[in-house]
């Protein structure tokens, strides 16, 4: 593989090498992977391209699939080119949900300057981080202006894509008051927006008293000293009507630019390649034990005293341990 | 601390040891971690006792609270001790949702025969599923007839409950055919058992329609071939209303009994205890990083150089891993 002429191409916008990439980024085979370190050091040396990460949360059902379509179209609208990138490992035994992402964001995965990308298949939240963000840096690279990075968890997989965005939107659906004590507080104090969905219809006036009671449990929480006092901001959308959009992202503009001038993307920036770093070295570290041939032997050996209830679980690993 | 005493106690169902013993496991000091590893093995050497271990899992403002209390008093009110652990770390900032867990379970918190533990504080995944693993097994060895560990994940924490749990029981709320898409296919997959709350009042019509609609989905995926080939089962439940939980307990019963007969839950756990080994291994591993003073200051190092943008982290990482 020609890392410099697929770099190149990457960096022309060619959609297909963008794929050929994050396939590239996505594999665990350790050629792919020098591969893969390879072409992030050659788009590392050439002239930087800044594009607006935003992390998108939601639980299923919130509508967020609709979401993306009618946001992406709106900003594909205004020339600007999206990719969507979803990182949540889709299961760890069979992928995808019940009825598939094909019908998803139909629209949007037609449209010329929109890149979707749908979930890695690893069940192993690490290595998706990892991939995750190398894929991120991929689509930066490529000349996107927006890299949405989606994900459906409630808690483990928020923290990892707050690691690799410089906003984070959190999407909920109009709900009753009690429904406010399921959402973590963990993730509200991650939102720098709150969107509440399905504004629309009957569901309108749900949504504006979510609305209302999400800005006051937002009260309630720490500010951070960085943003502007308005922020975090709670607001309706519907994705369906498409209504609230273009507000949605005037506000996410304005909180971009505001950190954009106080360098604060750039000190997040560099305290999330630190983390990159660092949990590089775990995963490289949790490589060797399934490389070297005898220790893979005696991890079989060991292994199978416990299954047998022979060993301990515990006491098995302090033997490997001692070994290395 | 005395080891020996602190097993004896936990053994006799002194709830304080119990709890005790807890916080010893979710300790991240070296010197507790030895003190729980001993302890582990001190109860291991005691005559077995087994409980019936059931993972629950339900996104937030499905009831699961509501439920956990009501199948809890059910179950104490025919004499059986019940534990329950949550197991979701809660945040990574600063732990528990908006209206914090005081007002959780009152009922059951206060039933002498039952044992309610928050989820542990720590953020990392991995950690916390070594230390609920351990919680299961101190509640077994007190003498605890049901472990009920409880996720509000939505993929990741359930692979972890489901690795140390006999049966898996998914909590819904009624919700029209389109929600459907929204649960992850490999949850749907877990779920031995699925109950659809809230079948009460104006609800109950929509949540039978969910009863139906599940159990047709459930058609559509792949039995497996050890179970009666009527599981997995779904059902309306009202936790409020109390309904329906008789039921829910005696379909669980069923299903153990008939895996008890045939041998399941044996090999299950000889499996779990493998995996358990294995993540051991994994996280004896990472803990070295942090205890090596020489790497720990190598670290630091690089982490500057990546942290100013003079190194990438792929880069540095691999500067230390030639040095171990």
């Amino acid at each position: 593989m020609d890392i410099q002429d697929l770099a190149q191409r990457l960096r022309s916008g060619e959609r297909r090498a963008l794929a050929r990439a994050i396939t590239l980024v996505e594999s665990s085979r350790s050629d792919h992977r020098a591969l893969a370190a390879e072409l992030l050091e050659v788009l590392r040396d050439s002239a930087p391209r800044e594009a607006m990460r935003i992390g998108l949360s939601g639980t299923p059902g919130v509508g967020k699939s609709t979401f993306i379509e009618s946001f992406g179209k709106y900003l594909t609208g205004q020339g600007k080119r999206v990719a969507v990138l979803a990182v949540d490992p889709s299961s760890s035994r069979s992928g995808g949900s019940i009825l598939g992402d094909k019908t998803r964001m139909e629209l949007l995965s037609r449209d010329p300057l929109a890149f979707i990308r749908p979930s890695p298949s690893q069940a192993h939240l690490g290595g998706v981080a990892r991939r995750s963000r190398e894929s991120v840096t991929l689509c930066e690279a490529a000349g996107y202006d927006v890299v949405l990075v989606e994900t459906v968890g409630v808690g483990q997989s928020e923290t990892m894509v707050e690691g690799m965005t410089d906003l984070f939107i959190l999407l909920l659906a109009p709900a009753g008051g009690d429904e406010l004590q399921g959402v973590k507080r963990g993730i509200m104090e991650m939102a720098d927006i709150i969107l509440v969905n399905k504004a629309d219809g009957d569901l309108k006036p749900a949504a504006l008293r979510t609305v209302a009671d999400y800005a006051g449990a937002l009260r309630l929480l720490r500010k951070r000293a960085q943003d502007p006092a308005d922020f975090p901001k709670v607001l309706p959308v519907s994705a369906l009507a498409e209504e609230g959009i273009a507000r949605a992202w005037e506000e996410m503009k304005t909180l971009w630019d505001w950190r954009a001038a106080n360098g604060f993307h750039q000190s997040r920036r560099a305290a999330q390649a630190r983390a990159w770093f660092e949990d590089e070295v775990r995963q490289a570290l949790l490589a060797r034990l399934t490389e070297d041939p005898q220790l893979r032997a005696l991890m079989g050996e060991k292994a199978a005293q416990v299954t047998k209830g022979h060993l301990s679980p515990v006491r098995a690993a302090a033997a490997i341990l001692e070994r290395m």
